[in-house]
């Protein structure tokens, strides 16, 4: 199969490329500035077609050697959620515990996940042991096979955001507790837990900044030159 | 400084979302299809004007506690540019020599970069010990620091593509070298050694599936429920 030619193939060649103009590129940038991560959501149905066309879309990301290793779960029942939210707070509580004074009153009051809310639960991983790519450009830096799954959830969260729907990428969670409530390949490298649904409130500003815990910075935009 | 209200706050209060509608969906995904790992580049500049803007969109990114830790250098120095050239050279001999028969000799006709002809060079890291974001994010998941430069190099990806120009993620290098070429803090992690410049062709197939090394799989696609 690995072999066969694409079946676009044909019909690509005497194709011609879109053309992206200003306008779109200042539309392009709008979303950029108004993709934000979202934690408050309204609990209105998201049609399962959307989420699929979303996921769909996701795999036209970028993966090294054309490895495709990015793996999604649509997270549904009422039990597994439970212990997704169980073991956040677990999470949370002992991330509150590293902080100190008014950074851990501050901490305390932040709302860092929408996993009540969010209509849409899906969870991403990384298949460490495709064999699809044949190993092509990991030698050296075997970490771009999970930035391959980095770069779809990237893909999908613009188009979500570009359908007026919000996503959430939650962390604050163990991956061997998620990767076990979820039954899913030992082999699979745990990446996000997304929320996803329509957001409360819209916003250009991003909610930590909002919330007065991490300003936005100038420095790391400046281009350094070698 | 990480407390301060972000410069634009009060603007944005007031400020209405931009509406994304169907025609500027169908360019999105036109976006998508068409953003392209390039190893063929004309040699024509690009000018510097350009390439900052495109990094400053790239730090619209999100990141894990809002902590930014993209850090992206101009590699502009002819004995910078032919050290990381000798250095993907010798890795790509190494990775050759974990083929055999004919799938050595389909990775030998690779074409795996375009270091020579790209007339734009930018290396990315992620500073590891940012204090911004106060580690907010990261304590069962530091991997999501990474991740967050990952995200970034997508958005300047995307943003690139709609301006005509291509990009080739190079990882066949080894990251100590990298960092001793480029002089950069102990504390900066590799993450992507990117080359920026105009396409000498645009094709909606990925390079890896034209030249049949890896074609598109359909299974990853699917949406797996539980």
């Amino acid at each position: 199969m690995d072999f066969a030619p694409s079946q676009t193939d044909p019909a690509h060649t005497c194709q011609h490329p879109p053309v992206f103009d200003d306008a779109f590129f200042e539309q392009l940038i709008d979303l950029f500035r108004w993709r934000r991560d979202v934690r408050r959501f309204r609990t209105d149905p998201v049609p399962q077609a959307l989420v699929e066309e979303l996921v769909s879309m996701a795999t036209l990301a970028p993966s090294v050697g054309n490895s495709q290793p990015w793996r999604f779960i649509s997270v549904e029942s009422r039990e597994r959620r439970q212990k997704v939210i169980e073991d956040f707070n677990l999470c949370n509580a002992e991330a509150l515990k590293t902080y100190e004074g008014e950074r851990a009153a501050r901490y305390a009051r932040l709302k860092l996940s929408g996993l009540r809310e969010a209509p849409i639960h899906l969870a991403v991983f990384c298949d460490m042991e495709t064999l699809a790519g044949k190993r092509l450009g990991r030698l050296t830096m075997p970490e771009t096979l999970s930035y391959s799954v980095v770069a779809a959830i990237q893909i999908l969260w613009l188009a979500a955001r570009a359908r007026g729907l919000g996503l959430g990428w939650v962390s604050i969670l163990h991956p061997d507790v998620l990767k076990k409530t979820l039954d899913v390949p030992a082999e699979w490298q745990f990446i996000a837990y997304l929320c996803l649904g329509y957001p409360q409130e819209e916003h250009e500003d991003p909610e930590l900044v909002r919330s007065q815990w991490q300003a936005r910075l100038a420095e790391p935009g400046r281009l350094l030159h070698r």
